[in-house]
């Protein structure tokens, strides 16, 4: 499809995921010999006027309001859909159909038959060459990459428990307004898709095991939130009215894992004082691992083969040469939140340029999305230990 | 009963706890000023030479092996269980029967029948004077106590999640032996009653809400062990043999709040490289409380009331004057395990002088009891949730 | 100068250095609303090949190895220093005579003499418009930045103690090779002026205070360290000559500083294990400010004016929207090493385009250097206090 | 001397001091195997109401005001000294001269000269078979001696760095009173000797190096302070009166040891926040070593063998059956901070019933004094290196 070394992109969305995968778009190629060239060709969004400046702002040629007009271009390589994800299906698979190779956000999508949709649809493409992603960063974030090698390398035996809370505040505040967020029909779930998605699918990448049997529970804590008032943009009144919150505000689940390990994980967005708390804890029968995405540079191995009465577990600071995607700076400069979408840029891009089928595929997203289903089952029929299905 | 200023006590049980028991009534009367003086009068085992080596050792003044005479003996005020659990029960109620005070470990039974017989005879024992308290000694480590004490004060809001695990690591290595822990029959469960029991324990006392519903999950890693070899204290020859594990290896349970509150549990015995890690988390709709018992001095506390910019988690070193059972040593000089049984010693010793209450309470001690039960009812019914009774 | 909105600049040197700045042209408009475009015009380097590659990886418009030539064009407004320590001043003078705004890498000069020509340069050059800024870049790590804020507001109160050390560990290995960084001919100093000039840099900042009296020690551990064989490049092998390290490893030093307080500073490259541990703790009479490098996303807070019983030092997440430069990710995701650099040059764009002088000034820079200067002599007189002058 | 199997015990002391000693004769025989009985034979103090309170609480048989008669006892075999320093020599020297065992606290005593006429009598007394030690007590933190053992067994390689820092903060309220503790003529010196020599010691301790010349700073912040009012005990009123407070408040020094490596030093009562910060990082050439006793149960450990990539300071939670003194409780229970006193008097019982010499003898006292002593008298002297002798 490239004739030439360059990988023409499109993007679809402009908001906070949009900004981070552009800086991507930006930054990679000046760390990475990358071999395809991308080009931030087109930018697209639902307001002219708004897409333009964000063409301007992060820096894409061109700006459109017609994503089936962008992806029926010729000069079109790669689409990265960072929309909200009542929009992923239609146009990941249009996407596909067109030839065209996707990078899709996580969640996949909103439902498992969406999923189920993009999966095949993926797996028709690929039988043409065609590639697709969906954009589980955290693997990349070295640390983290790093514990998926020591585990898959036996460092820490056998796996038997794992341990993934993904904890945030942001809606402590009670009276903080209503967002689209907390919106059942755009956003899908709460807490459960937006954080606890990224708790499944560290935990699985890790281990290597999948969620095969959930008991889950959900709550909302606040269930009726202020609406923001009428032309807030101009008058900065709030609204008397209340909307009410139609998703999960935290969500709890116990996973059996294929290899016969039992994960737990919480995800919650009421945990007063953590900001970006994704802690992970994999234990196993030779050793451990733990990390915690407010310190994302550090990984905690605990080696139980180490001598006796001097074993514990070690900070390894993950900005060695001998660690993943060591090109950044030298040892001891720590990476940002930002970096692991370059790193899943470069390994799509070379997956694309060397015909590789890029991971995390469609069917991983489909799967993590069936354990959430499940996990929303299970919490309707009282905790009942539902299969991932 | 004590005409006298002193409180005659008699210790049943001669291992662990019997030693951290021992040191209380050794050192407690050192650094509090009690209004009754213990005296170590004697201690009951099964094994008379053993017994008369841990009298000795220990520092009691007599040893028995006839509990039944102890008990009925004049010259003593204070009975103190730390005998395994299965024991428990037929001792305190005979003890209380006899119109002695008691001190019973945790957990306060195996079962709930024995937990709610003995919650009756203290009831009964109370109207006539006779006191008793169950063992739950952590809830007096002072980082703990200072915990409740913020909780109870509002200082984190409304509680609405709390977070609890229990992790150890000793059942690690798969060919470790069997002991009785292990065995259903003489320990009544595993992890959950060992070590869950406290966890349930610190949660409810911290947030001030009872569990009233539960869904939970089990697990044996390992379900058969080596056996110890017949002679080993002569041969050393381990046994060929295997035995099979009949308890829970990890416990993992969500909890519903009287309050309102969502908590989850885990405990367990194979989490590589933890050795007594305790770790809580209460979060509230103001703040936030996180403990971790192998930081047993230490304290984080998140004021969300503070100013904007300059929040975050305060790490209370609990020391100070102002902290509870602060009569030790200057701030900044830490204390052990050993400590908290001095502070309970103390607190039973004050309420049996002043007529009040202990707290935590036999009821308490048979709330706990049921909390476990319907964990394994639970986890017996493909953890449904199941209600607290 | 720059009659479009547009700020030009040339880049000298493409090492280390080189990279990060270019990273912060390429990044900070895409971030900060900036009164004037940067744009990448050329970068200069000694080897032709070897800059052309540079300018094509890092985004350089043109590359050239004449830097007195480029610095001449009408087309530059901005000369950023990156090079070699030796050649800062030959540069930095000729481009602000030139007309040039300068941004120079730290440390300012490799002797106080050049330091002093220099910023008697830009106090010249500043009388006719023209702005200089010495690169302290983590200076503008947020949570050094708070720092300042906080100890500026009087938070800690009056500054008795300041303790700093940067710790590094590079050189543990004996048989580590030669660099250019030995030696004292090229590199001035070794981990004095390498990285102990960010240390005083620092807490001069944090503190308001400026060090006045020192006294010093330095060491040099490995005295011999083999030279890199001829033809490296090409068949690897090492060779047999060994080289003379003439610069110091590791320096301690204690300054007095103009507002009273004491302030005890140790750089070294010998710390086995910690790989940029910048560490800095302020005390003062009602609080106190730790800061670390490697966690550099995190400030810890001790206010004690928090009530008895609940002062502790509080880890705040410096990434709310009430932080310094919080323009990048939402609450709870942390920058990198490289982000300083964007927020440095964001404020020299501002003060370019408002006219104002740029902080650190080449004047700070001169009087880091002195502080260098008096720690040699101090260390070659004994260690006897010897004056900042 | 002790015909009989016990160990018949004077403490000279009734404060801080005399009770975490008792603790210890309390205590250490019921853990530990003895080889002789301790026996908490009388204490002495000036006031006899007072000593006389002060036995009952801790448990000595007889109260005594007169020191000299209670060593001219024939039933007493050691002398345990816990009263100020300005008194150690006299009463220690009288001790040996009677043939009493000697337990002195440290600083050993104020002056250099007092000290080496104590080493002097100790000397003369081992040769009768009579034995002393000084009691640095944190030498028998667990962790601590387990950084010993690892750098004496070569595990970290060539020290080359030691950083010490003792950090208090008791004195930061300038409004603090005047206690002895502040008036040299009592105290010897400030925080160099009360605290310093810990952090001297402990290095010494752990390197095997000593240390040879050094190069000092002191400083007192808050040079007079309210004395207290007049009948205080009664009336309660403060006075108007001030006085001068003639030591340091805190002191830094660096210092050359025997084998080569650098140590830096920092005392102080005005660290903010930190509540008994004794803080150590030991840096040899193939690991190094961190301990805070502020978390007295860990160590930190860093093994520069460990494989490339997974490398990081461990974490040890030193409470397992392989660590040094485990005899208290089981893996992961702590100890605090009075255990290490129960360790001391273990290791002098078996010294004293063995006839080896105990560590640290007087003569390793006086060594410390000498450190102290000339960072005093670099101090005085400009900071200039000073030899120590």
């Amino acid at each position: 499809m490239t004739s030439t070394s360059t990988l023409r992109v499109a993007m679809i969305g402009t908001g906070f995921m949009g900004a981070a995968h552009s800086q991507a778009f930006r930054v990679a190629p000046r760390f990475f010999d990358l071999p395809l060239a991308p080009e931030m060709t087109v930018i697209v969004g639902r307001d002219a006027a708004k897409t333009q400046a964000a063409a301007e702002k992060l820096g894409w040629a061109e700006a459109s309001t017609d994503w089936r007009a962008v992806i029926a271009r010729d000069d079109i390589d790669l689409v990265d859909i960072c929309s909200p994800g009542d929009s992923h299906a239609e146009i990941a698979i249009a996407a596909l159909e067109a030839g065209k190779h996707v990078l899709c956000e996580k969640p996949l999508a909103n439902t498992v038959e969406e999923a189920r949709a993009m999966a095949d649809a993926a797996r028709a493409a690929a039988a043409r060459g065609i590639r697709s992603m969906v954009g589980f960063s955290y693997r990349r974030v070295p640390a983290l990459t790093l514990a998926r090698d020591l585990v898959q390398a036996g460092r820490i035996g056998e796996v038997r428990q794992a341990r993934a809370a993904y904890l945030q505040d942001w809606l402590v505040d009670e009276n903080g307004p209503m967002t689209w967020r907390l919106d059942k029909k755009l956003a899908g779930s709460g807490s459960l898709g937006d954080i606890g998605a990224h708790a499944v699918d560290s935990v699985q990448f890790i281990t290597g095991q999948t969620v095969e049997q959930v008991s889950g529970h959900l709550r909302t804590f606040v269930t009726e939130r202020p609406l923001l008032g009428e032309g807030v943009g101009l008058s900065g009144t709030a609204s008397d009215e209340r909307g009410i919150v139609t998703v999960d505000d935290a969500a709890w689940f116990t996973g059996q894992l294929s290899g016969g390990a039992v994960a737990s994980f919480e995800a919650t967005r009421y945990a007063t004082g953590r900001k970006n708390g994704l802690k992970i804890e994999i234990f196993g029968s030779r050793g451990a691992i733990v990390f915690d995405l407010e310190r994302m540079n550090e990984l905690e191995f605990y080696d139980g083969t180490d001598a006796a009465g001097e074993q514990g577990f070690r900070r390894i600071f993950v900005t060695e040469p001998e660690h993943p995607y060591a090109v950044w700076w030298p040892t001891g400069h720590g990476l940002g939140y930002e970096h692991p979408f370059s790193h899943q840029l470069r390994d799509l891009v070379f997956d694309i340029a060397e015909g590789r089928a890029p991971s995390p595929s469609f069917d991983d997203g489909l799967q993590v999305q069936q354990v959430l289903d499940a996990v929303e089952r299970s919490a309707a029929a009282n905790a009942v230990w539902t299969p991932v299905s």
